[in-house]
């Protein structure tokens, strides 16, 4: 099978746990052993978080990082794993639809077979982009998934609550309507991050006209409740590496304070799997 | 203060570190983010374990990641922190004296002050290499931090215990007399990795003329009971990020089948504090 056989099978396989009987659960992995150990874990797909991906660099998020290393960090986490991997592109490192192409070519030439992408400016101050210029930029992603032959999947993230964290009824409608003008557009899935209230996510669940993904945490309902109100994919953005990351500091604050080691060994990966994750 | 002046002075106060009243903890980080967490919570030098930092871009340890891979996660660590890193070349990159001079001039140029050097071969079936060889090497090695003036801090491994785990008195004999030549060689500690015996290790603080590094673990004495046995130096080799991915592991068993968040947002690190890794 060519790498492009391999890609198209991932992508189609992708989609397909859009509309399975299960809610598609997706680990957010910025390395390749983090990677590697929820491929082993038998989650069916994995993708990226930017602010994670970021951080393992040492770059805060908000593609402040260069889109070649970020470009090269995909490619080092798609050569090691078998299933399929979507990748947070942010809005997509450019400043035009032209520059915004040329990254998403650089992910499928890596082997991506997923992309979320933003609709909201870099600016300080935030804001959505108009609705009409992510229409023709998802329009354009498409086209050039179909001239590479990759049947990529779009999920289209709203920001919506970003900016208006209260979950207002104008907030919910916008991003409704902003989600069905994405569907048309040809994006897969709709992704309005930050949304967390049942009722909210019920709402959006609703209206929206396709798969919904939901950043779910704390805030939100359990992923069985989240399947059961229509939510099709759950994402967890950057808080899995911010969990390790804690954990880290945990062992850090024993090591100093008691000098022993109840929080480095108490369920480690045991040596043996670990030296397994790259054979 | 140039890039060289700071580079000496973190050298300097790297090598104050191993004769200081505390025993020194060295965490082992793999990427950025792990060691900006360890450099925010106040460890005064940080070092790389090499197992992990394979892991991290997806490859085995044992110098199966290429040379200039390696050099490049080394420079992303060192871009963003202010303490002095220690990195673990593992045997150096080369088939030669020559060539592991240039991962140690590599290693110099991205702003390493510190390095391990081990004392066995990569063979299926390790064996430790003739002493003389090591000693000859060591010498290199610090001749080529004279040259290049920066104060390097060479932990020279003696891998003994690898290759005799039963700690017998013949292999404590050995590590000693290895890690007293390693010291005339110019090397600054002397790390017999997998000690892990009271009694042994106590033996080699005693035995060898010069810091000792102990790999601490649930089968050694807690860090306080080192130190008081004459310990200089502890590290964690890829316990740490073992440790990470466990925690890994267990957010994605809970994702799994109870779909709650518990192992995720526990002890996690707050998202202000991610925020701020990277100012």
């Amino acid at each position: 099978m060519t790498h492009l056989q391999q890609q198209r099978e991932r992508a189609e396989l992708f989609r397909r746990l859009h509309h399975g009987s299960e809610i598609l659960i997706l680990p957010n992995i910025w390395d390749a052993a983090s990677a590697r150990v929820y491929e082993l874990a038998g989650f069916p797909a994995l993708a990226t978080s930017s602010s994670a991906l970021a951080a393992a660099l040492g770059y805060p998020d908000g593609e402040a990082i260069s889109r070649d290393h970020f470009v090269e960090a995909v490619a080092r986490i798609v050569r090691v794993i078998h299933v399929p991997l979507s990748v947070d592109v942010e809005s997509g490192f450019g400043k035009n639809i032209a520059e915004v192409l040329e990254t998403i070519q650089a992910m499928l030439e890596v082997g991506a077979v997923g992309i979320n992408l933003e609709d909201s400016t870099k600016d300080a101050q935030p804001v959505l982009v108009d609705s009409a210029y992510q229409v023709e930029l998802l329009h354009a992603v498409r086209a050039l998934g179909v001239q590479q032959q990759v049947p990529l999947v779009i999920n289209a993230r709203t920001d919506v609550f970003i900016l208006d964290e209260r979950e207002t009824p104008e907030a919910i409608e916008e991003a409704v309507k902003r989600g069905n003008a994405y569907l048309e557009a040809s994006a897969d899935s709709v992704y309005p991050i930050l949304a967390h209230g049942r009722a909210t996510i019920e709402a959006l669940a609703k209206g929206i006209d396709g798969p919904v993904n939901v950043l779910a945490s704390g805030r939100t309902p359990t992923i069985p409740e989240l399947a059961e109100i229509g939510v099709a994919r759950v994402s967890f953005g950057g808080s899995i590496m911010r969990a390790a990351l804690g954990q880290l500091r945990a062992i850090g604050e024993e090591l100093r304070t008691t000098g022993t080691y109840r929080a480095l060994t108490e369920n480690t990966l045991p040596s043996k799997d670990f030296e397994s994750l790259f054979d």
